[in-house]
């Protein structure tokens, strides 16, 4: 329970009820005896920069995950990024350094990949989709690049957005193939959703039901989203015979790098 | 435990970590249940205004309460203010209206009042002596006003500080002897140290002990000093026989009316 000496970490974004990572850091702080919390902050985007900003007198607070609309907002704001980070330029998770410095980071890719090896898929020398190319998605795809993915197309309703990021990954892995397009879908050994489509109620899919049909039995397919966990695009690559893996899964998964970087939890977690 | 859906108050001030009202806030919430928390924020003085702004669009703040040093600080910076509030130009609590808008109170001495009362002190017609014009001294010696006390002398070692307040209330209590002096202790019947002074290790008294010899034992003696809560001054006053109130009863005894104008806590508890 929070008291007054309590060190916090904070999880930003909007909406903010639908995520796990409080729970999940809290469950664990408590487990450990910790006198930490993670509070969550529903805020709106006219007061980003004013709280953002803040942070840096916020004595007891130790940093702050980025969430949906503010990953790429929080970038100019911060004083110092990691490398991934500013090619990214897309920001997942602060830490708040003693002297209220602000340092950026993007764990997300790492949380990615390390979910989708506990279902056995390893990205060396495999071809993915990556849907949606906003913060989780440009994380995701630099991840699969490092990790040595042999061939990476992208889409994005939002014109020039995937191209953008293609031509950023191309610069930093010149041995890939990267595309801003969807092939036929069962050539892909991986699809992955990072954009916000199929969350909440509305039960949508980020490509037509038709055309998710083409998807090989034999793909990995992953969703960003995580309420509900198992959305409309995973329920129809399950019926298809796809290893499926839902959004909560990669939380779960970043949670330690996340936590390690805020300097909240031991980097062997 | 907290969650993504979890609704929150936070206090601030600093240093922060002294303060009770989380883990009583806390204890409350669980009992009954509810979604809510309370978080200790620990605040540079740089860092108020921006703060206090962006609580506008945080969307699940519903409000804050306000400690030492910030009660006077933040009141230019709220869109409303209570009467009283707006008099003391001290504020103890915010509340966020769900169109963002701040509106600032101060329930210091209602907390004040209740806590002596437990004591058996009616302030009707009694002569007090309150040490330290600040927040918490202006919100007591306005509730004292308003509770009908016959003499009120004020002392504060800023110059000119305590006469200002002597005049503020003056103007709202127009009968009521008010005097910027420390008269001969004997004839106190209430003493209230609303100064930092006897916080933490120095052990210091707000006067000399020896002139703390002179009190009444009929007199009773307060502390708005939370940590310690047996104050040196409260250790003085109980040896010459007087009734003692320490700081954390004032705050536990506000916690009410601090919940209930946040919209946390019914009107009734």
């Amino acid at each position: 329970m929070i008291q007054g000496s309590t060190g916090l970490v904070a999880i930003l974004g909007t909406p903010i009820a639908q995520v796990q990572s409080p729970a999940n850091f809290n469950r664990w702080f408590q487990a450990q005896g910790l006198d930490l919390a993670m509070l969550p902050v529903d805020l709106r985007a006219d007061a980003l920069p004013g709280f953002i900003a803040s942070l840096r007198g916020w004595n007891n607070l130790r940093g702050c995950v980025i969430t949906v609309p503010y990953k790429q907002a929080v970038v100019p704001l911060l004083d110092e990024l990691s490398t991934r980070a500013r090619l990214l330029r897309s920001v997942n998770v602060i830490r708040r350094e003693s002297d209220g410095r602000l340092i950026g980071d993007n764990v997300d890719g790492e949380g990615f990949i390390k979910a989708a090896a506990a279902h056995g898929f390893e990205a060396s020398g495999k071809h993915a989709l990556v849907l949606g190319a906003g913060g989780a998605g440009a994380a995701i795809a630099y991840s699969l690049a490092e990790a040595g993915i042999a061939t990476l197309d992208l889409a994005d309703p939002t014109p020039g957005r995937a191209e953008a990021l293609a031509t950023t990954l191309q610069t930093a892995f010149p041995a890939l193939v990267i595309r801003d397009q969807v092939a036929a879908l069962g050539g892909y050994d991986l699809l992955v959703n990072a954009s916000p489509i199929g969350m909440g109620e509305a039960a949508e899919t980020p490509l037509p039901p038709a055309q998710l049909a083409e998807l090989s039995p034999h793909a990995h397919v992953a969703d960003v989203v995580t309420k509900p966990a198992h959305t409309p695009l995973l329920a129809l690559a399950q019926a298809r015979g796809c290893s499926v893996q839902a959004g909560p899964e990669m939380s779960l998964a970043q949670m330690p790098a996340l936590g390690f970087f805020m300097g909240v939890m031991p980097e062997s977690l």
